[in-house]
């Protein structure tokens, strides 16, 4: 009888061990030699999972996706009921923030994505539109908690935008945990007005 | 008599050759190889002038800041004499976002440089400090025509962060130029009032 293979689990392990390639090395070394090595597996295992290095970008992007929306959601839950728009801004920027080990693991992976799809925009269609809805319901939480805004749509572009560079400038060193997040809540004091 | 070769014009063009391979096929084209196959020269040749890949990652960065600086200084020669400190900013923004396609060209290499420096961060070492620079520039700005900010230093970090961010949206198509732009606008209201 020949051995059960849960194919779902394997590509799950081949898919973490590109995560882990991608954040110890950078894109360049996310090869199907290295990915395989790391993986403990055949370059015809990853190859048969992942005809291409389109699609094993991908998956990994999907990853550090799942990730921020598993972080996401548990910040959230400790938000208690009926947060403010404000509060569930700023957690969800918290949660978005390459602020741990962890978060610069994955962090280091999507801007590398970011970099590859900058070259080859077909591979990030499907995270455009993940953007779009990331875009309205910042846009709907402006909109409840800021009704003076005049153009929220606009403000949550630069909002995303401020996220986006809080982590870049972050995973660069050029700031600190502690001055991205001083910076946060400045672009929400903007945003809501001053607190104190 | 030997010939003499220019050796400064040749490491230029090199350098040329690099943001070329860079700009077209991403990071992961910079390789001796294909930057020497883009330039006409050798591979001894590419590693003379650059012995290591950092030293070429360093010298194509810096590219990409002189080519900034040379758009920064041409949009503000265009300012006229004693703009406000709103319609410096809008300049600067407008100046360092990828709007166009050259702009595009050497947005697509900075993302793959901050891609490959997250993973490899003393090669950022030089560019912590002209962050650091213009984030004092940005915040002096924000003090002398915003003076209700509370915190000009860590909106400045937000300000910077909004123009990474618009950046990397632009290059991922998340954001066109005309939202982008907008989202600029938006931003510069939150810290000036709007100008209606």
């Amino acid at each position: 009888m020949p051995k059960r293979v849960d194919h779902h689990e394997r590509r799950r392990s081949i898919a973490d061990a590109l995560i882990r390639v991608a954040a110890g090395q950078g894109l360049e070394g996310v090869s199907l030699r290295h990915v395989a090595a790391e993986a403990g597996v055949s370059s015809g295992m990853v190859q048969h999972y992942f005809p291409t290095r389109d699609e094993m970008m991908v998956f990994a992007l999907a990853a550090v996706r799942d990730h921020h929306q598993a972080r996401i959601a548990a910040v959230m839950a400790g938000l208690g009921a009926d947060p403010s728009p404000r509060d569930t801004l700023r957690a969800l920027i918290t949660a978005m923030l390459p602020l741990d080990d962890e978060g610069r693991r994955y962090g280091r992976v999507a801007l590398a994505f970011l970099a590859y799809t900058a070259v080859r925009p077909d591979v990030a269609d499907g995270v455009r539109g993940e953007s779009a809805d990331l875009l309205g319901h910042l846009a709907g939480l402006i909109r409840a908690g800021a009704p003076a805004v005049t153009d929220p749509d606009s403000v949550a572009a630069a909002l995303l935008s401020v996220i986006e560079g809080l982590g870049v400038h972050l995973l660069g060193g050029v700031l600190t945990p502690r001055t991205a997040q001083a910076a946060a809540d400045a672009q929400l004091d903007l945003i809501f007005g001053p607190t104190r």
